[in-house]
């Protein structure tokens, strides 16, 4: 038998006894010919049946054999099966410090959007979310495994993650319909090209359904369980929370989770929490990129990039606000007004998400329950991922980074973006800042330079180059060209790119 | 005998050999009535001199006892003394989460200066320095304990912390009069209110006197060293390093020294470390406050309160450009310009530090050798801290951090400071916000306005006051007083302090 790179493959047993005491009783060791082992838990999956998912990054020759300590008939099964270079780029990772990119290389640029709880909802309402997500050409989406409660959302969902024993969610116990519900939702992303970022716990159940009530040892028993049903999927990101700090736990006990998911993840996936008013230490190590909420970092120049400095990982700022025309403050933004704090976000070097706040029919929210977009911000973010998509660097960085004050970013003398801001001057000389570390420039230096309308979308490239006729210490400028006309008022970018030497 | 609160006592002691293979050979075990023990490391202090320093923070009877493992001789003396209440303040610490108080509970706010080199002058250079500093109302230095080498230095000390044993400084053996040079230059700053910062590391070394080249054990002989001296001050703060990026180093090298720092000093002085281009992680348990350079983190509004919530500790930002006529971007700042960043950074809820860059007589710069300051900005910064110290708040605090678009700080109901920019417009309607969490302001209540002109240093105080009209969700309003008529275009502060229910 012969599997493609990156894709799960699915090994199934049969166990001894109809229901396990650990939903978790196995493991199966894969060897790889040259590159080491893999040790990856498996789970219960109802009745007898047990199984195990692992996604191979290495072509080649694998052999794996079953461990169990609890159930001798899952112990001691063995195979083998080679491996094959595809087309699947496998899991994106962080890359270039501040960036991500699939395993194979493939730079990834998220451009994600957020519903909350659409796990939960019924047909269509469920399918149609994916398609509106996807048709709208975000590439990540942000959703609870646990149903939320309170605050627009007034749904009971049909399934529960868990059996209630003695008046108690018994976690040992999971649900396996449930569950295979959540492995087809992420399935369904996978086959769209939507990332599925997947919110562990749930800081919005204010005691309603009582998942917020688990004990130390039952989110562990949880989180064992979902890592091993889901990590298999190339396309799984993990948060621990929405708005962790909504929940009155010590700051200790997410750490602990944290580490815990960084060891028993066995492929390895992007890890982060997401805060509320009080932010994560995203420093720590088990965290791969920092989900921030905060969209005052977005709606000014020179502040997200400071998250940038402080954490040294990327920084997916993965709650801005919403556009939306509900009286909160959180959920009243204009298209427009969300759209340019997508923009300042990309030149602060960072990736933003967008979420939609307009009522639905229902009297819910699309951040909330899913459903068609109703917004204009989509289409803008689209064209926004296009444009990250055409870039010829790994990211955008920016180039003198305390002193810009145009805060251009890119890669010094291959690839610069600068952001006018929502209104743009006339006209724009042409200049580049020159930051440490970072290549400098040098006289004679040619680029090219299209002008981005980020609302209108439109790419136009300028009939005419550009040479470098002065290198000062910071900057530099071609004296030589007129000013390039810009289109007034519209909020524009400039694409600047290196032609030749 | 009888000691005052917080003053260092000096106990003396004569050792058994001239030279001992260790230069903090003892302790003295400390031991209150009813607060515990203290143990505190004694010093060699030059022969058959051994010293050891303790500033006791309890009122009572205190018993001492002499330990030392290598002196016989040193081992086993005691005593005994009585510590009273006195005027003294005591060190200053961490209060209310994101400022700093005496440990009598007076509140410090840090308006402090810079002079790396100053320790290393001649006289009287050195003397000018501490009075131009302290007659400026400037109420922290920060200085190096090591020499600075290169960059607008050309200057080679008298002398030098440590003997040189077969081409290399012998840590082991420390300068008696370098290190009495140091006690004194401590203690004369304690005389003028001065805290001292001290910078224990010196990145500017760049092999010159190869200050920069000693071992990590070499280090740590160092550390203890320094601080069995300095500790017993309750003036002292300590820095780890002046830009510590600057050295190829380990960060893991750093946060060593950190937490042994933590671990050694018996007084618990406040503890930081400075960068260069790359942040210290100062979310690690060590760090009690964070030290950060970035001047563009007061360029502009809503920046520096991002360090604020990512550390969860009081920031000071240590280097936010100099005052000065340099061509050197961090150095040719107007006095305008810094006044008003430090504005900027106290309504961020942070604090900042003043340097000059003005070239002196001898091609050096304030910031590096000391002397006379020749800028406009430390007397607008004595206003500042005097503004500060009027305050009847612990500290001011962002209102509506994320989300206040005049970036009111302040504790809620009680007082407010709001900074209108360099530029203030000609007239202000009066408008609190309301944060989250904090005590919510209520229709009724009655506030005091000063209007504070930042660079004329004026206070005047509103001929009438102000009773809230309308309290909506978010801000709250007097909607029944005509607008509050501005000086126009000068750089205007307004303190709003409720004086009735």
């Amino acid at each position: 038998m012969s599997h493609e790179r990156y894709r799960p493959i699915e090994l199934s047993f049969e166990g001894g006894v109809v229901v396990p005491a650990d939903s978790t009783p196995l493991s199966v060791r894969f060897a790889h010919e040259s590159a080491g082992e893999r040790l990856v838990p498996g789970f219960w999956d109802g009745g007898r049946t047990y199984r195990v998912r692992f996604a191979p990054e290495e072509a080649g020759t694998w052999t794996w054999r079953s461990e169990s300590a609890e159930d001798d008939s899952l112990a001691g099964a063995e195979g083998r099966f080679e491996v094959v270079g595809g087309e699947q780029r496998g899991p994106v990772r962080v890359a270039s410090r501040f960036h991500f990119a699939h395993a194979d290389g493939t730079p990834f640029r998220p451009v994600g959007t957020t519903a909350y709880n659409w796990l939960h909802q019924d047909e269509p309402l469920y399918s149609q979310t994916v398609d509106a997500i996807a048709d709208a050409g975000f590439n990540k989406l942000r959703f609870m495994v646990f149903p939320q409660a309170g605050g627009y959302i007034e749904h009971t969902p049909e399934l529960f993650p868990f059996e209630r024993t003695g008046g108690r969610w018994d976690v040992t116990r999971p649900v396996i319909p449930f569950f295979r519900r959540l492995d087809a939702a992420v399935e369904a992303l996978g086959r769209r090209g939507v990332q599925a970022d997947v919110l562990i716990f749930n800081a919005y159940d204010r005691g309603h359904f009582g998942l917020d009530e688990l004990t130390e040892d039952e989110d562990d028993v949880y989180l064992r369980y979902l890592v091993a049903r889901l990590s298999a999927f190339p396309h799984v990101w993990w948060s621990l929370c929405n708005e962790f700090d909504q929940l009155k736990r010590p700051r200790q006990r997410w750490d602990g989770v944290g580490r815990r998911l960084a060891e028993i993840d066995p492929h390895g996936h992007l890890r982060s929490i997401h805060n509320w008013i009080e932010l994560y230490d995203y420093n720590q190590s088990w965290v791969t990129h920092a989900s921030i909420q905060n969209g005052s970092a977005t709606t000014g120049f020179g502040r997200a990039n400071l998250y940038r400095d402080v954490y040294g990982k990327p920084v997916v700022l993965d709650e801005i606000k919403y556009e939306g025309d509900i009286p909160d403050r959180w959920g009243g933004l204009t298209a427009r007004q969300l759209v340019h704090q997508f923009w300042v976000a990309t030149v602060a070097g960072c990736y933003a998400s967008h979420g939609e706040s307009f009522v639905t029919e229902s009297g819910s929210l699309h951040m909330v329950e899913g459903g068609r977009l109703r917004g204009e911000s989509p289409a803008r973010l689209r064209f926004l991922r296009a444009i990250l998509e055409d870039l010829v660097v790994p990211g955008l960085d920016p180039i003198d980074k305390w002193d810009d004050p145009w805060y251009v970013a890119g890669v010094s003398r291959r690839q610069y973006v600068q952001y006018l801001g929502a209104s743009a001057p006339p006209a724009w000389e042409f200049r580049l800042p020159i930051g440490f570390p970072g290549e400098r420039p040098e006289i004679g230096d040619v680029f090219e330079v299209d002008v981005i309308d980020t609302w209108n979308m439109t790419v136009t490239r300028v009939g005419r180059r550009f040479t470098l006729t002065e290198v000062l210490r910071n900057d530099a400028y071609d004296r030589d060209s007129a000013p390039l006309e810009l289109p007034q008022d519209e909020a524009v970018a400039l694409r600047i790119t290196r032609v030749g030497a």
